[in-house]
């Protein structure tokens, strides 16, 4: 997968490269992010997207910070403007909690920095970078293990539906959900893939649709409102998406329409599976009804791919995510191992397995 | 209701005056139609759409086609002429059987008006003029009667979700499944109504609102990926739709994603309602699985509102309607009475009620 969707370039005083997702499909740039506040623009309006992708982004944020600022800093300042940096980048988003995740490894790497004797603030950013970088290589590995992991459900001949886009372009590696198609791709397994375009924002069509002919996978594009009509002809065998945050219980949230999709799976009978890694789950909320849900600019409604086409004056509802019920989700595939019929108890048991340090 | 979705003008050397919905909501104009070629480009590019709507205009059509005829045509050539342009007409969309039914009442007083005693080609243009007419003001009358029939299903305080649009636009009159809410307004009962933006031409978004606005009724508009999770809020207290084509056992044929809806509604608990006159009933087809789907250009999801959205070359899928099961209908309502839990013995009863003529 020569997709890089989030890449630092140089040492400590380096810079962010990031895809420009905003421009897909007809344009494809790369953006050079050297500030916190070019990230944090760039994680609000969705250059960088995708939970894995929003946290690896966000953890070499600190870095940029520290380079902004004047003379010779002394500790206490740097450390100082690498946790403001943090608290403002966890207010780019609110629903993926792999962003707060990985700002909360790089506030731990910061405060273990500091509690050493004499840390100097060149410790500080080296420090930094290694873990972001850390976090950089674990996201590549994790996408590859929940590919390994995931390959099983996939069978040659079948129709796989996903919605919205966990690929290479959502995360640092090769994706999630897709990534679990890539793997089944590799493994000699052929099947079609069903790309729900996913209003508002089209990362489906814009985003799935792209990458999935990159590397050379059949792919039907579709509108939203089309997956229970393939779903009735029995043109769909298994339905595979991402997730932004997962409950303790096993709810998840995910891209708006992933509720429906579940519902309608459940109903025709359909597998339905999530993908994501262990820095998805958020173990302090019980159920999906905690979870927080982004609510986006209605102009991303009023408008499709920019153009008006709601009257002027007329309300719009515009939640970015949904939550899926543990109970129509037949099983959660991390990079630690496949959750069946998730539930509290069983994601304590799968997450538990590989000790408490999570991603390792 | 003061929105003229369709209007002939003048006598049997009218013209026919369409809203053209391809523009709406950001332009209003009409268009004025003077040949049945222009008709059947009208029709097809959805310039008019709306099952009645296209049956009352296919209706005029051969009045265009005789204006075009050169010299003074024989009446054999003039009855050719109308049952040539009627053929013409009738492949223009294949879903909707209100446009087949209107040909089909046409085609039957022409060949009404040959049978008298030397028939004229002033005979026949008078008389296709009035029987086009009767349609025109019987679509009318029907769509107050649905309205009147349909009222008492929407309740003060409840959220209607509604699909496509099924509204003044899409007939003559003031609708079938928006006509139900505009008489519940008329009543004095006040509700929201959430407009699902209907890709991939965006009839909610770009109609819908615009004519509930027009009429002081509030509205939202939405996703069609944002149903379900309006429905899981509680926030949705019916569905209510219009139809294309209802087999002789209640399914019925509507908008893409009325499928989904009605699922989405079962699950949830949700009334759906289908309103649609009696023109839109197909009796010869014993279920749903017999309803023709009009497959339509890819390049309308490949594009969003015309700007681009899927990479080039990659396969789309883009069927115009899909089917609702009579078991996931709680009622139609009809210009002739409500008919409840459909089914062909009930469908039967209901349409033998008011003698044999349709929309008498």
């Amino acid at each position: 997968m020569n997709i890089e969707a989030v890449k630092w370039i140089g040492g400590p005083n380096g810079v962010l490269e990031l895809i420009d997702q905003r421009r897909l499909p007809t344009g494809f740039t790369k953006l050079k992010i050297r500030s916190v506040e070019q990230l944090y623009d760039a994680i609000r309006t969705l250059a960088v997207r995708g939970a894995p992708a929003i946290g690896v982004a966000a953890a070499y944020g600190p870095l940029l910070a520290l380079q902004w600022l004047r003379g010779r800093p002394s500790f206490p300042e740097a450390l100082d403007e690498v946790l403001r940096s943090c608290d403002y980048l966890a207010t780019s988003r609110p629903t993926a909690v792999n962003l707060f995740w990985a700002l909360d490894r790089i506030r731990a790497k910061a405060r273990q920095v500091s509690a050493a004797p004499r840390p100097t603030v060149r410790q500080l950013r080296e420090e930094i970078l290694a873990e972001a970088h850390a976090i950089y290589r674990q996201d590549i590995e994790m996408c590859r293990r929940i590919g390994r992991n995931g390959a099983q459900f996939i069978r040659t001949g079948s129709g796989i539906l996903t919605h919205c886009n966990a690929g290479a372009l959502a995360t640092a590696g090769q994706g999630t959900a897709l990534s679990v198609l890539y793997e089944a791709y590799r493994q000699g397994k052929r099947f079609e893939v069903y790309a729900d375009e996913t209003r508002p924002l089209l990362q489906g069509a814009r985003l799935t649709a792209w990458e999935l002919q990159q590397a050379g996978i059949a792919v039907t594009v579709l509108c939203d409102n089309m997956a229970g009509f393939l779903m009735k002809q029995g043109r769909i065998h298994a339905v595979i998406t991402g997730a932004d945050r997962i409950a303790a219980n096993g709810d998840a949230a995910n891209k708006i329409g992933t509720y429906s999709l579940s519902i309608l799976a459940r109903h025709h009978r359909i597998p339905f599976y999530i993908a994501a890694p262990s820095s998805t789950f958020d173990l302090t909320l019980r159920s999906g009804r905690e979870i927080p849900i982004e609510q986006r600019d209605s102009q991303e409604v009023a408008r499709c791919a920019g153009v008006q086409t709601t009257p002027d004056g007329v309300a719009v509802y515009n939640p970015a995510f949904d939550v899926v019920d543990r109970k129509d989700i037949t099983a959660i595939i991390t990079e630690r191992g496949v959750i069946e019929r998730p539930s509290a108890t069983r994601l304590r048991a799968a997450l538990r397995k590989v000790g408490k340090g999570v991603n390792s």
